[in-house]
């Protein structure tokens, strides 16, 4: 299993005046935490842009169960459930203390920075295909 | 029908370096979409949490077709598809020159400011229902 | 002289815990004022990028009066105050219902897309120094 | 002196389409060290807020010169320079690899969260007065 845990403070900028963590700023926290458990496998998001990779996103779903406030350490536990063609597929799980808070989904798409075509899963990430499915 | 069509220009610190803009500010373009939708109805979302409701989201899914970029106006027409118990959900579908770049979904728990839990559809709100089910 | 008018409606997104809109915030808004006033003067900053030419910012000031809340229209009255050399100022007045909130400062530097080096006042926008030496 | 340095990763979200990270999301970064640096003193900002007692940003001014990118590890180093009536002082220098990107001042007031009136220096901040005119 290809899989993180990582820890995010939030952020006064990132409250609103609900007194929560603004529900659009999660995107960047999973983005943080997808980086991450690439990083923990090797694999350096920013140099696979350099190499001409993009990897946008194409699906996101996010389900909140409870807010985030300010000051609160989130914990983000991600695994790589998917790899396959031309995609890639995180799935996410956050808590607050112990408490399941949220759980998120991301599908991101390999493409050419060249053209924007989807590419097929880069040799890079072909080790992580035998992990997952193991 | 209760629905809404406004635009917004995507503005530079939305962008990334993909060039694209970032795929987590969308979820504030649909906040601005909706709150604009429940103004068309008479329905002033500030003065909503002034009364004492908030409107937190609970479940967010978007699919993104295909990007927008700096200065690009994009076209929200949003939907309010279903108002029933404690919940409210939106549908989207974003287009950048008559073009389907993304569509989306979110509900929206009515609570209360004071503890939080879920109140039922306020008053307010009843008229848009018979709309929606006509 | 070469100055704009423009409104924004502060989102919810924007505001924090405070109950304000938060103050990192106001960067972007005057992002969006310099870009259109440049815009009524015929410049079309997205263009510019693609003639290779990019106006990072390299010094920003701004005093907060008044806070700005949510739903709140702001008007921000942006004028270019000077141009030479490789930099061009930009100052603001940001108002709410005809009361002053903030005033803001940047100096943007005209440099290459290529290496990043400073660049002369590009033609376009030599009839903007006589306008503002008016 | 009452001082800290803390470290950032400069996230995907935070770049724009020049490759850089973009001007305006350093004013969240200064938040976040001028929160650590309160905490290494002992102040927790988030109670401070808790007692009654909020402290906005009045004058912000940023001098940048030279780029954070994506991925990059920012070092601000924060100090208190002055307490003193109803204000705080902040001076912050940002580094990237020992080398000095930006210089940054803010300047917030102590108010009062009932009233947004002007606060003298509360209590827990005495000491700090202390320390920093030593």
């Amino acid at each position: 299993m290809a899989s993180s845990k990582i820890e995010i403070r939030i952020r006064y900028g990132e409250t609103d005046q609900m007194g929560f963590c603004y529900y659009g700023n999660y995107a960047q926290f999973l983005e943080v935490a997808r980086v991450e458990t690439l990083r923990e496998q090797g694999i350096s998001y920013k140099e696979l842009e350099e190499k001409g990779i993009l990897l946008p996103v194409r699906n996101y779903s996010i389900k909140y169960i409870a807010p985030a406030k300010y000051d609160d350490i989130i914990q983000i536990n991600t695994e790589i459930s998917d790899i396959k063609n031309s995609q890639i597929i995180f799935k996410y799980s956050i808590y607050l203390e112990q408490k399941l808070i949220a759980t998120a989904y991301t599908e991101l798409v390999f493409v050419s920075k060249e053209n924007h075509k989807p590419l097929k899963v880069p040799d890079d990430f072909k080790f992580l295909t035998e992990i997952i499915n193991k």
